[in-house]
């Protein structure tokens, strides 16, 4: 099975292929082999441990591909492109050296903001896949993850975008920090997540002082995992609503992400009155690539 | 050298003793023997390795333990007291389980408040010592550190008290997240502190989003790592003092710890008009344990 194509998304701990056919995706495989763990001459073998049962002896297959592969650290830098502007654009594709002649490997380039500075890289595929699923779309797409972002889409151009560390820190918080101890397992509690959310954006300016709250009421008031957990959860995605106010309020927001986290914070942005649609995080980074490919290919 | 009782500091990470005599401190020992390596029947062994050459045989030699060491998952529990009360109470320690015949050990409770729930355990010896050095000291004690608390006294006894975990979201953030990239080395920047520290007070709310900014500046606009530490430091301590301006606006404050970081609290309040007394922490667990065994004597 040759691939016609190959789409790659290809992050700080995972490296994801899909080889596409006339009629979408044929296959797909996974690594561990992420940005993180490769040096500059690693990339190059990793791609091919995953995509060589898909190249075709003596013609050479695209390769497109987005997020920390293009950083500084990574393959090769595609350097970041200053908004407002399209979330992609072909002739910014940077192409990375290979040897193997079945290859050629092009790299899509992250966005940056001057003021206040930010910058994403993978994002914007996911952003330009969110605006070819639904054409026409202006307003707010919310990427929650490690890094969440929102950015205020206009005229197809992502005019502005902000990053938030909420789920880093929702992750060094209850597995690395003293509040470790009183959220083990997987158990959730609505109630506790709304109530956290609330207490974040009613009083932000609290929230240092919220934290800490969650292992005392363990220790000497019973609180259960899972309401620790989904407090916990709440009061970061809810100081994280507080901030991102301006995107949100009174706008048309679309949620780009994996199901279980998006939900969280539709959940959240309906309790403030805003109805969100959802799109999955996977099917963006493939509508995303997919239009980059064929951006190439016109 | 024989000791006329032993003052021991017994954290999660460190266990430091103190050998005094009638004119004060004989000599000291540390070790890293800390509550969170130590099963229940390490304690008593792990202390004898460090005290053994301070014991006068066919004598009991009285030692006086705070912090975590009387925890649940300490040598033994000394149950926490609730506030309002005096931050010590003789008739309140509790003896711990030994075997040597040279020893009596007692440990130190610590406090809790209902509402909002709250715990300290070791601070409260810190802050009998802040009023042994202070006597009379009517006010607001600030201790900063990885979980710092703020305790209002009032004729002599802890009112209230709010713990943040300022100190430990520093070292994650700093050490363990995506900032780390940015602030490696010793280096710092005052101004950059500055700037932090009033960023957060005056949009609190827009904490969230001010963290991510860091990294962010790093990579773009070629943020120093001094400059990356220090504004860290000082939007964390910043959200701090946002939430615990109940404690210090108008308020006499006296900030017990150690004297880097009772420094920085040190600027930060005075930029907020609040000129801050400081004794050392060290000094300060010191005193408290005297004035215990004082009690205990007496």
């Amino acid at each position: 099975m040759k691939a016609e194509w190959i789409a790659v998304d290809w992050g700080t701990t995972n490296l994801r292929a899909f080889a596409i056919g006339r009629e979408g995706i044929l296959t797909q495989a996974v690594s561990e082999d992420g940005m993180g763990r490769l040096d500059r001459d690693g990339f190059e073998p990793a791609l091919l441990r995953l995509i060589s049962p898909w190249l075709a002896e003596g013609t050479v297959t695209d390769v497109v591909a987005c997020g920390m592969v293009g950083s500084r650290q990574g393959w090769h830098e595609a350097p970041y492109r200053a908004v407002p502007c399209t979330p992609l654009d072909a002739e910014s594709l940077v192409t990375a050296p290979t040897r193997d002649p079945r290859i050629r490997v092009r790299l899509v380039p992250g966005l940056k903001q001057t003021s206040p500075a930010d910058v994403m890289r993978g994002e914007e595929t996911q952003i330009a896949g969110a605006l070819a699923l639904l054409p026409g779309f202006d307003g707010v797409i919310c990427l929650p993850g490690t890094h969440s972002k929102w950015a205020h889409l206009s005229a197809g151009e992502v005019v502005s975008f902000q990053t938030f560390m909420t789920g880093e820190m929702f992750a060094l918080l209850s597995q690395a920090s003293v509040l470790r101890h009183g959220m083990q397992g997987d158990g959730w509690d609505d109630a506790a997540f709304d109530a956290g959310v609330s207490d974040a954006l009613a009083r932000p300016e609290r929230i240092g002082a919220r934290l800490f709250g969650i292992r005392a009421e363990g220790l000497i008031a019973g609180l259960s995992a899972a309401a620790a957990r989904a407090r916990l959860s709440g009061l970061l995605i809810g100081m994280e609503l507080a901030a991102a106010r301006p995107y949100w309020l009174g706008q048309a927001v679309v949620i780009v992400g994996s199901d279980g986290i998006s939900a969280s914070y539709a959940r959240a942005l309906k309790g403030l009155g805003v109805e969100a649609r959802l799109v999955r995080g996977g099917d963006a980074v493939l509508a995303g690539l997919a239009a980059t490919r064929a951006k190439v290919v016109a």
